[in-house]
């Protein structure tokens, strides 16, 4: 029997704590990099991590290190949970030191701020890494490190990367699917913070569950338009990365996004907001990409555009709303040819 | 100018009522269709229907008969909102009465059970009836009698039945989307609810959000695969009448088949938990027929066909979700090619 393969998680926030947990449990070798020796002392001394996910007993087989030469010895997979606005940071330090061997897996969910890339950009931009892959899907950090099930997909155009993080995460809790669309999957991630936040906003308001649906599904076909233009695959937008995160990140209270659009719909600025929240909310940066995104391909996105404007611009949520109901109801549904089929995206039908 | 078309509404439920109100308020000569006197003489007399909707003061415009000779007489639009299982003996009332050249448009959410047709199918069977359409989307009547925002859609292969679904039913609160794809909206509209009630249970049984999302997603994709091939086009399903009528129903606590879930899970029988309910859930009928048309199809649907062996086989809530989580995770999303590629649907990704 072959000892099962080192791993190493970059990152010791609650989704990469999680990981790091669930990849030890299984019996893999396990790294976990952070860059605060309180945080490491804490997860090798007490096998926990109270300010990212409390109540967890982190596996005791998870290893902390602040070293990232140490974190990467000898790892077949490299996992990497970092906020995206740190990503390219973290990059810069893995990059003396990370083989073009070693298969990466990421799980953030944001674009970076004025540059619009993806984190899987940043990484062949700031490394010598290739084979690499993306992880998406509704995964509250929080049930799945109690042991709730989930469903999860690892997104690569290369086999290997899926069979390392299927080997390293599938569990009797946790079930991981297979994609094909980084592209695709990492643009629903990031972006559908933005529908998240418009979700929040018609809660509050009191608008009702019909508005919030619609609010959502126009976002949706908005996101799969996007994707389309952009070369991505839209069926990924059908999937686990796409309504499956949706679903969770519109529903959820736990949600930074949603909650950001509750306290804006209250009146609150964008700052106080933020503030009451107390975390990062992915979806200020993102409204202003997909926004950028949507001018350099020649789109327009109704419901993206004003939940831009109300967080950078000042509309008022309840004119935003008024607005779109105001714009002339066309087709339901984008229809588009698959990738190989060489048709552009039809009708749009906003 | 030219008189608004006179529009006769078949059905006084909940869904019937608030549409007769809107169709009025454009300004429309409206005529609703109910079995029942005292339900027309309430209407008539008081412009109430407080068993169907409680609190709606309707239209005074709104005139109501049992007459169904009176309510088409003149009709251009005949709109149908009547419960799937008594669609049939409905349409052979109106089958002596209607005119080919009435443009007929309704707004039923299920199957016949036993056959697993369409309403569609039954009234091109029991009537003369061509030019039709089906109005779907995630409108709960009670907030859209209240005025409270919503978008729908009438999908139909007849611009003139969009034409006057238009016409009759877009208020600045009621956006009308236009769809081509009569099979996939309803298919979509009468399956979501075994989706809806797996969601119920979820919610009752404590497994999470990201449980909840996950189960949801992957009955979503098992719905488009039916749908493709069956020959619908599965982008209806990413629309107003797929996800956004599956978001409603698994959200709103106002949900039949979320509810019966929620029974289910508790414990209750299939009798107790409706007799619970206190009303029809399409989804014990749906259920049956997704499974049938599944195995029409070669399809296996493991969302699809557990809820119907909980209902009906006694399969336990728990011992389903987790004989899901032990299938093979294989592709996160089906690719397909549009209706019109000639490619069979690929790798089906269970």
């Amino acid at each position: 029997m072959t000892a099962a393969p080192t791993v190493a998680v970059i990152g010791a926030g609650n989704w990469g704590t999680t990981l790091a947990h669930l990849v030890a449990r299984n019996g893999h070798p396990t790294r976990l990099w952070t860059r605060e020796p309180a945080q490491r002392d804490e997860l090798n001394g007490r096998h926990s991590n109270e300010k990212a996910i409390t109540g967890l007993t982190v596996d005791a087989r998870v290893s902390a290190t602040c070293e990232a030469t140490e974190a990467l010895d000898g790892a077949t997979l490299v996992l990497m949970a970092i906020p995206s606005q740190a990503f390219r940071q973290v990059c810069r330090t893995l990059a003396p030191i990370i083989q073009p061997e070693q298969l990466v897996i990421h799980g953030t969910k944001g674009l970076e701020q004025h540059t619009h890339l993806r984190m899987s950009e940043i990484l062949q931009a700031e490394t010598c890494v290739r084979q690499l892959g993306v992880l998406a899907g509704p995964n509250i950090a929080a049930e799945v490190s109690q042991g709730k099930p989930a469903g999860t997909v690892v997104a690569s155009r290369f086999p290997a990367v899926i069979a390392a993080g299927r080997a390293a995460l599938s569990c009797p809790q946790l079930m991981v699917f297979a994609g094909r669309d980084v592209l695709g999957t990492e643009l629903a991630g990031a972006l559908k913070n933005v529908i998240a936040i418009a979700a929040g906003m018609v809660d509050e308001m009191g608008m009702g569950d019909n508005a919030k649906a619609f609010l959502v599904t126009r976002g949706m076909s908005e996101l799969m338009r996007l994707c389309a233009a952009m070369g991505a695959e839209p069926w990924t937008l059908a999937g686990l990365a796409g309504i499956g995160d949706l679903i969770v990140t519109c529903a959820s209270p736990l949600s930074r996004n949603h909650r950001l659009g509750v306290a804006l719909a209250r009146g609150q600025t964008l700052q106080a907001a933020l503030t009451s929240i107390g975390m990062v909310a992915e979806g200020v940066f993102a409204c202003r990409s997909a926004r950028a995104l949507a001018r350099a391909h020649g789109l327009e996105l109704p419901v993206f555009e004003r939940v831009d404007r109300i967080l950078h611009e000042g509309l008022a949520p309840g004119e935003a709303l008024a607005e779109i109901m105001r714009l002339p109801a066309g087709r339901d549904v984008p229809s588009f040819a698959p990738a190989s089929g060489g048709r552009s995206p039809g009708p749009t039908g906003r």
